[in-house]
């Protein structure tokens, strides 16, 4: 289900608090997910070297495969912030375990916004200790006030449901630019009912999370804070593994696929299909040129079907086995090379540009043991159009 | 000397012709550089494996080391035209053999613009068979007239000069856009009267190419054109070859920063300099990161002194000997991060940040053999702001 989806409450076994500590302005700035005992969870993590204390702690708190509560902090990312950074991420946890009911090592702190700055943490300590005092949660929370709760320049918020069984998958995130997530992703938080083991879904979450959040990307800038993170409250009961693994699947690309349409500034969808490749990887990286590409992005943004911008992305992938001679590129269903475009062709291709979602489809043709003695790795991924919003956001954000 | 530079004529022994076939439009779009018998030559070449005919035939005419003419022919690049284009390379290069009188396979072959189309050979052909009829050569040709005659969406043409003892060395380039080099450039010539071997002038390109266009990126996208081309006429007699290198790595070296200063749409020059890394290699890595993050770039062009997204492109270098609690970054001189930036600080960073050219300074302190038990690696990166000038110039440019 996309967005407007009607059934947006949290699964079973899962409450939500949300409200506004004053990081910044007065939207909301901080959730908390709390789930009951023996959740289980899973998590991937931004890969960059100035990550933040929330990506460290959260993934020692994640060791050992159980989590009992998510807060989310927007409006300040606590990277490039030294040891006090680092304590106060820790305090953060140990006043969220007290409103939460839960131990501080239970708790995955997640936080996004501006880099360099520390936490008002006064505020937030007069915040939570107010909140454990009179706990408040909603059960079943809003998924929509969740995902609202998280989102810093995002223009609406992100979710997606889906089942598997008697169980339900419900996620959402948030992310428009410094989005080229690298084994993670900007923020994410799946949940279900269903009851998994530890090691099954962290499997199943690194499986997803590759065709998914890692096929995304904005703006070839990798974030600091980038977190996915699923948690199982077991509610429903065992459900089959495959089925759990396929729902879970549905609902992080249903979010891929809204964190690119709502790229900073972004007017277009872009999917890039890279089939007939060497392997999954010739695929990926071949994929993600065409995505990443200025070039392409503006071509698209102008409706310009300037195919040989897509040919220039694939020839910055200086693999032996991509022929020129072989490699076919269409947008959407219309091949525009090697098979010249016709004057009549241009304009219908033109009008498919002008289209919110965007399919260019490279078969790259490389010999391989497959149908025709065609190789048959192959790649999706997701961006975005590149439009002067993304300079006017980007030039006037203010640190 | 940079542009403006008054002595812009090519070296002795060279000759210049330059005119409008009519590609395009009526401004010039055909050069061609001539030098005598004995010339030596070098070349790089983009890596694309979109790359067209004129990089493949070009390469196998310097193959030996020798060469007796350029010819350039901007508004359309000879890129993606199949068999039939590179009969046309081919055909190109015997015309231009005889109208500068000399073997075919003397002739080097550089063609810039739009990719897909087939070049007007009826045009070119009636072009250069008058001008075999009639030879008009200028010597000494400027160098002005000949950048000139290599624009596409340049504003402006770009050459520079150096000495070394008796010898000159003069060189021209042209490009703007999809510009990130990788062992070659867009479209460079460099022109001297030494008399040098052609094995060295190929060494010492190579070296020069790597801290030079090599350091370049507009738009992290990789024509698949480039080509930086060093011609030797001997006229000046043997010289010194570290002052020849030392004079072709001042020339590419202007040429290089000239290319950043006027890439599409950019309004400031960034250079960005790495030091105390494990190597070379991280060095640029890192400086390359730096210059080609969009949200660098739009801090840069939004005069925003956010290091914030310094640190985020640090980051992305996932070395684990890069760590963050010895990282310093500064812009030009002034400390940002880890030292906290003062409100007196920020404003005279936001005035730094106006000037035509902003360097920012990152030292990664790896731990090494150099001073202060620090290593040594460093390397500086050329780039430029990213504005809406460039959505506006690629959204619109047409195919």
């Amino acid at each position: 289900m996309t967005q407007g989806a009607p059934d947006a409450a949290f699964p079973d076994g899962f409450g939500l608090h949300r409200g506004n500590i004053g990081i910044k302005d007065d939207t909301d700035d901080v959730m908390i997910l709390s789930a009951g005992e023996g959740a289980t969870a899973a998590g991937v993590f931004t890969k960059s070297r100035f990550a933040g204390p929330s990506v460290t702690l959260s993934r020692e708190h994640l060791a050992d495969g159980r989590a009992r509560a998510v807060v989310v902090v927007s409006k300040n990312s606590n990277v490039a912030t030294g040891a006090r950074g680092a304590a106060n991420a820790a305090e953060l946890a140990r006043l969220t375990g007290r409103a939460a009911g839960c131990r501080a090592e239970e708790v995955i702190v997640a936080s996004t916004g501006v880099i360099g700055v520390q936490y008002p943490m006064d505020r937030i300590r007069r915040y939570m200790e107010k909140l454990a005092a009179a706990p408040s949660f909603d059960r079943p929370g809003s998924a929509w006030d969740a995902a609202r709760a998280m989102m810093t320049t995002d223009t609406h918020p992100k979710v997606a449901s889906a089942s598997a069984g008697p169980a339900r998958v419900v996620g959402i995130a948030k992310g428009v630019g410094m989005i080229e997530p690298d084994m993670a992703t900007m923020l994410a938080v799946m949940t279900t009912d269903a009851e998994v083991e530890p090691s099954a879904l962290d499997a199943a979450l690194r499986r997803v999370t590759a065709r998914t959040f890692n096929a995304l990307s904005v703006d070839t800038d990798t974030s600091t804070s980038d977190m996915a993170v699923v948690l199982a409250s077991g509610r429903a009961g065992p459900v089959d593994g495959a089925a759990l693994e396929e729902a879970l699947h549905e609902v992080c690309l249903d979010l891929t696929r809204q964190l690119a349409a709502d790229g900073e500034g972004a007017e277009t969808l872009i999917t890039a299909t890279v089939d007939q490749a060497r392997d999954e990887d010739q695929a990926k990286r071949t994929a993600k040129s065409i995505v990443n590409s200025p070039l392409v992005k503006t071509a698209v943004h102008g409706r310009d079907p300037n195919w040989g911008r897509v040919a220039m992305a694939v020839g910055k992938i200086y693999d032996d086995d991509i022929d020129p001679d072989r490699v076919v590129i269409r947008f959407g269903d219309t091949e525009v090379y090697p098979n010249p475009v016709t004057p009549e062709l241009l304009e219908s291709l033109e009008q498919y540009l002008a289209s919110p979602e965007v399919l260019i489809h490279v078969s790259l043709g490389v010999p391989g043991g497959g149908p025709g003695g065609l190789a048959e790795g192959s790649f999706t991924a997701y961006g975005c159009d590149l439009t002067d919003g993304y300079i006017r956001i980007n030039a006037d954000y203010t640190t």
